[in-house]
């Protein structure tokens, strides 16, 4: 079942490095996004904020690098069973070179 | 600037047809998705529920096909000014046949 979100954007915060119970590094981020996109024709301003999660080894190495426009890729997933709206898995991620 | 999601999911809830000031037709749904990931290892399971748009004739069409299974992709906007949490903005749509 087909679950794939790739996107642009800029880490607008980083939490605390944190690690599961199984000793795997996480970091929670929050991905600002501004793109124009076309639309029936039309041009319109796309502006949001996605929280996201970095897990595994990249959680480190992406621990301290606030601002940094990053492209990255993965798939939406439930915060919590108590919170159903999506948040992304973040699988790939590179610094965006535009 | 990427921001691609494609998506196989469920029309879980459909809105009323309603047009835009212009005359376009819009389609206010809710997809709802399940599937197992692969995440750093590990099988996850993945359920959560995604508000999109679907925007032109194809709003028209799909009015009353709810519980349908679909594929699609498009991209990611807020939802309005004041809720910048993103929803969906259904670029291409077909059912899904597995």
């Amino acid at each position: 079942m087909e679950n794939l979100l790739t996107l642009a954007a800029q880490i607008a915060e980083i939490g605390s490095l944190r690690y599961t119970p199984a000793g795997i590094p996480v970091l929670d981020v929050v991905l600002k996004h501004e793109s124009w996109q076309q639309e029936n024709g039309q041009q319109c301003l796309v502006k949001f904020e996605m929280p996201a999660k970095i897990i595994g080894e990249e959680a480190v190495q992406w621990q301290h690098r606030k601002n940094i426009m990053v492209e990255v890729s993965g798939f939406l997933a439930q915060r919590s069973k108590r919170f159903p709206r999506p948040i992304l898995r973040i699988q790939n991620i590179q610094e965006y070179k535009g």
